[in-house]
Formats: structure tokens, sequence, C-alpha cells
């Protein structure tokens, strides 16, 4: 069969490298059909590429090419992406994307026009990398109704909150490290302020609960007020993750953030280190089931892209399973109303004075603590009581404590 | 659509439980179609039960009702849960099963009396309980060569050493505990001797490489060898788990086998602990990741099991994924000649005599070490070369170290 990949840059070129490398597996796992890239569509050149004569620059010659029923959609970033998924979908070829930005704004609209001219619309690789999470979710945990989900989604922030836990780093050495090994861009803002997390966990919310969730409907936090003083905090109990959480509240309500979280000891996302992800599902028959693996990378994602492919390719003129409808302006609560945890508090403030407020507390300690600095973990209660509760108290940082 | 379930033990009744009170997840799940359990097969009676006017004891009221299209397998054991299954499939009506010992014997013929009536033979909840497994390697990692999969795939022996390790319990006091939670029969032996995780490495292996395997081809060693000291000596490196393994060597040879193992800090398997269960599958292109969660237990057992209903509801009339052949005689090969690790070797020896032979070893230590005694870590090698460097040397205990 012939299929076409949009976009060479790391994923695509890798989706084309995996197709090359494992005909054998992919004949076998399609039951005898083979994938054959007949167009590979980027804007720039690529002189002595092995795939050389397969490239274009023109859309047009994947679109109007009947022979291709499948396409990888690699670019990333929402235009020209829609565009293209849009009219391919129309054209009733399924588009397989890696593209979490493009699913998080638009997946909404492509789902729909997938489901009615019978196409496939497939985004495993656009969570968790290479880690299968789409189909068990969807599939494997039909029968459970899903209580709530915890993920670490994104694999910089990861490596870095590693670094500073384990080797003591700060924060912009680790960055640096990361930045050195290509884990992270130049411009790190969208791993470090959370947004590729929030765009994951728009996706994850959408999938769990049937309802599209949109980023801007997702309260995000980043990594960077994290300090080693806090990671020193909170050894003794846990290690601090960027997390994100989608919590069930009603049929039309769900809770949806992304924010550093105090991950304690024994939870099974407390030893996902480095650049690794995980995605914890919660469901009320199943309990806790944990999805770990590569968040990203070539290869990684590469081959989950390329398993879709596989599946499309089977599935041809069949629907597949997902979809979801619009959720009501208010479907995402404000998690800081309605969201009770206990939280870490780290303040110059003596215990007299704690202790009046909060009552039993559970403090912290670490080598070289100031005498005035006192750090502990509160009972449950929603961020806006703490906030009430800590006026007039000279806060350095508190972040979230969760129950996964 | 009417659906019925065989056996009405833990599982079974789990079954007929989580369709009760699922009905409009599950609703939702296959777009629009509704599980009604009509008839229930037991030999048993449950006077009082609510479901009292579903029960049968007669087989072939289910195998005679055409409207009956889907059928759930919770009896255990080879017979008469073979006979019934193989002439449900016959009869075009898919069979969802938890069944492991039936997959591990006779998942081949079944498979193939399914392929040929157009039916489904579904067995997610044959593995690992809860955690969707056999999902995610058949399609989600469709497009990897498959290198090799470890399991911790008994909960009850996880438990135990479990409770081992953290709580310096003995194996007998260890055992004993379990079977007062419930967590292990008056009859252990089937999990303490490794059959029930040899069941599940054949149903991996078969899944993962496409061929049958059989238990009896799986050489299977328990738990019931490690002491304490075992524990205490490799706690500085890692953690003794029963691993399930399965290693590809070329297109028409694996190994597998079952034994305890060591595996080191920092693995995702180490802190899988108490009943969970956990299977990391490494993959030519995504690399490792795994899948972590409850391994039995009524309700996650179950939710498995209605997940697989749902899949066949949407399916009737079209064929699904799974399918494998027959393997040569020889396909699994004696892990004993073929695969090397590094050994943990507990002996009676000076440290000159273990240096002649093994060359420079890693020693380990422990509380409480009697000065003949020596523990160490040798370099990779096989274990019949171990057994040629062990003759002469007084051995307590060795066990394999795994580099998952």
């Amino acid at each position: 069969m012939k299929v076409a990949v949009m976009g060479y840059g790391t994923v695509g070129s890798g989706v084309v490298e995996v197709i090359d490398t494992h005909k054998e597996i992919i004949k076998k796992r399609t039951g005898g059909e083979t994938l054959e890239v007949s167009h590979i569509l980027d804007l720039r050149d690529f002189p002595g590429d092995s795939h050389e004569s397969l490239f274009t620059k023109d859309f047009n010659d994947i679109l109007n090419d009947p022979e291709v029923k499948v396409v990888a959609e690699t670019m990333g970033g929402v235009e020209p992406a829609y565009t293209f998924t849009m009219k391919l979908l129309k054209a009733g070829k399924s588009v397989i994307t890696s593209n979490k930005e493009l699913v998080a704004q638009k997946g909404l609209e492509l789902l729909d026009a997938a489901e009615e001219s019978g196409a496939n619309y497939l985004f495993e690789a656009s969570v968790g990398g290479g880690i299968p999470i789409i189909r068990p979710m969807s599939q494997c945990l039909a029968a459970n109704n899903i209580e709530g989900v915890a993920g670490i989604l994104n694999g910089t922030t990861n490596f870095i909150l590693t670094k500073m836990i384990e080797d003591g780093m700060t924060f912009e050495d680790a960055l640096k490290l990361a930045q050195d090994n290509g884990y992270a861009e130049k411009d790190p803002t969208a791993d470090i302020e959370g947004f590729d997390a929030c765009r994951k966990v728009c996706i994850l919310a959408s999938l769990a609960f049937g309802k599209h969730v949109y980023p801007n409907q997702v309260e995000t936090e980043g990594i960077t007020n994290i300090t080693l003083e806090d990671v020193s905090y909170i050894s003794s109990i846990g290690v601090i993750k960027l997390l994100g959480q989608i919590k069930y509240i009603s049929d039309d309500k769900i809770a949806a953030f992304v924010s550093p979280a105090v991950v304690q000891h024994g939870s099974q996302l407390a030893s996902v280190n480095g650049v690794f992800n995980a995605i914890l599902v919660r469901g009320d028959a199943v309990g806790d089931v944990c999805f770990y693996g590569p968040g990203a990378g070539k290869l990684p994602t590469a081959s989950a892209v390329v398993a879709d492919m596989v599946d499309a390719a089977k599935h041809i003129n069949r629907k597949k399973i997902f979809g979801w409808s619009a959720g009501a302006e208010d479907y995402v609560v404000d998690y800081k109303e309605s969201i009770s945890v206990p939280f870490y508090v780290r303040a110059i403030a003596d215990s007299h004075k704690i202790q009046s407020v909060f009552g039993e507390v559970k403090y912290l300690s670490r080598f070289g603590q100031p005498s005035k600095e006192i750090a502990f973990i509160t009972d449950e209660m929603t961020e806006n009581e703490l906030k009430k509760k800590l006026e007039g108290i000279e806060v350095i940082n508190t972040i979230k404590v969760t129950n996964y």
C-alpha cells in the first residue's frame, strides 16, 4: 500500500526509517500488506538523502494520488498541518499524527471530518511518544469508569528534575545540560512552562471522558519555581515531578491541570527518571494501571506512528475507535476551588504561627535549614483555602501533594 | 446484545457485577450496544443470588441460543472449558477468557477454530489481570521487532518476596500471611513453583513472536529456595523478583523461562511491590516500555474480561487481530546453553579460590555474614558454564541477574 509522510524532521525521517527497516514485521502485522512510502512532503531540500526521488514540495501531489490511502503527518504546529489534514480526511485518506498541538487544538473537528468520510485519524504518538496509551485507555479499560489520570508527560522537565533530585544540580545547570544533550530546545519555554504537558493533558482528558478539552481550559504551571531547597525538604517523603492531572467530578465536569507535584516514595510515578514518561490511569474496577516508556525520541515516536499506520492499513474503509464530542463552556472546573489535596509549604514563619493557622502539620527539614525557615505538609484543602490561610505569612513556595 | 458467563467463581461473578454496574460506560464504548447477561453456567447452586433466574447447569442452553453471540469463559482449568469453548467458537460465537491454563495449552487450536468460523477468541484477562498488555503488544508495538519481554507475572510470589525484602519476614511466614490475606491458595504450589507464571510466559511468547509456546517448553523454577540471607546480600544492588523472561534469538528460535532473578535498583521492575504485576517489553525501535497494575483480583480481572466482551460486541462478524502458528519442536532453546547473564553466587569458599575460577568479581556482604561464606556477582556466562566453574565449590545458591 502506498503511504505518504508530511514533514521530514526528526519524527518524519524516523517514520521513513522504521518503515524501511521493519518490512517483515509490518507485513506480518498487517496480514500481508506492505507499506511503501511514495511521497515525502517537505519544503526543505535533502540532497543526497536515499529517498531523494520521493520528495515533493507540493501537498497536492499527495492529496491527488488516489493510491495513497494513509498519510503520516509529522510536521508539528497547527498550520499548515490542520489544513492539509482536513483536506486528506475529507478525501477519505487516513491520517496518522504525532502532532499533539494540532490534536489538542483541533482534534474535535478532525475526528468529525474523519467520521464523516469513513477515514481514520489516529494519534497514538501524540502522547507519551512510544508508550502505548491511547488504545489501552479507549479499549482495554472500556469497562471502567475512569476516576483520574496522572502523567509525567514531558521528558525534558523530568530530566531536569531528576538531575536536581539525584545530582543536586541547580535548575539552570540541569536545563543547560538538557540543552547540551539535545533534550531541550534553545527556547525551552514550551517544556519548562508546562505547555507541552498541557497539550497532552488535553488529549488524555478528551479520550478519558469523551469531551474535547482545549489548552486554554487547563491551568498550567511549569517548574521554573522549583529550587534545590524544595527538593531537599521533600526528599524524605518523595520527589517533585511535573504532573498533568485529570480528575472526574461528574459526567459534565472534570478538573484538568498541569503543575509540579510531590509524588510520594513507593508510587510507580516516583521511580520514573530522566527523559522517560509514565501515565497512571485510575479506574473504578481495575484500580491503578501505569504505562511507562520513552516519551519522545526519533525511533520511539516513529514506531508509534508506524503502528498506527499499520492499524489504518488493516482498517481501510472501516471506521476505527475514537471519537469525542464538544464540552460545555464550564466543562473544566477551576481546580483551585474544587480539588482538595495536601500541600507542601515553605515559608519564613515560626511554628506557633503555623500551628495556629493549620493545626497539626507534618514538618520537613533539610541540611542547612535557616532558623527562620519552615517547611511542612498541610491537611487536604483547596488551593484557594490554602491561599486564604497563608495570608500574612511570608511564603517562599507551595506545591501540591498527589495521592497517585 | 445477549451474553453468557460460564463459571460463577471470583472472576465470573465479577464479570456479571461489572456488566451490571457499568451499563452506561459500556453503552458508550460499544457505540450504543448494551450487554445483557442471559445465562450463567455453573454446576453449583447460588440460592438468593440476585441473578438466580439466569443460572443453568446445561451448557447446551448457551450453545443453542442463537441470540447469545458473546460468551465469557471464567471456569479455569483445561476441561471442560476447552470442549465448551471449541463448540462455541465453531458455532460462530465469540469467547472471552481469563483462563491462562487453557490459552497456554490450547490457544493455537482455539484461535484456529475462531479463525475458521469468523468468531473472536480474546484473552486480555489471562495475563496480568487488569493490566492492558495483549493489545498493546500486538497493536501498539506493531512496528517493532521485539527483542525481549520480562514480567512479574504472579502477584502471590511478588507479595511473598516483597515481605521478605521489606519486612525481613521468612519465606514461610510470608507465605502464611499471603494465605491469611487470600492472596495464596491453601495449596500454593502453582504460584510458588512458578507454574502460574509459566502459563503467562507461554501466552506472551506466543503473542510476541507468533508461534505457540507450551508450558512444558518453558523451564520453570519457583521461589522456594530464596532465603533472607540472599535478600540481604542482594539488597545493596537490587531486589529478587520471580521473572518470566522471553528472548528473541532468531526468527525460529527463542528462549523462554521462569526463575528468580536479581533486578537492579533503578529498573522499573524493581519498584513493583506486593500483589502488583508488571510487564516490560523491549522493542528495537521503541526501547523499553513497561505496563504495571493489579495482576489479579475479582474486579480488575473482570474489567479486562468485560472490555474484551465490549470489543467482541463491536466486532461481531469481523475477525479481530490475534493469531499465531505452531512452532517447531526445537523452537524454544535450552536457555542454560544459549543465554549469557551475570549470576549471583553464594557459597562456602575463600576469595582466592573464587578469584582463581572467576577472575575479578563484585563481592557482596551482609550483616552477620559467617567468615567462610562468600557472595558475589559474576561476569556474563551461560548457566551451564557457571555450573562447570562451580564444580568442587560448596554452593548455597545461585540466581540470574537481569539487564531489564
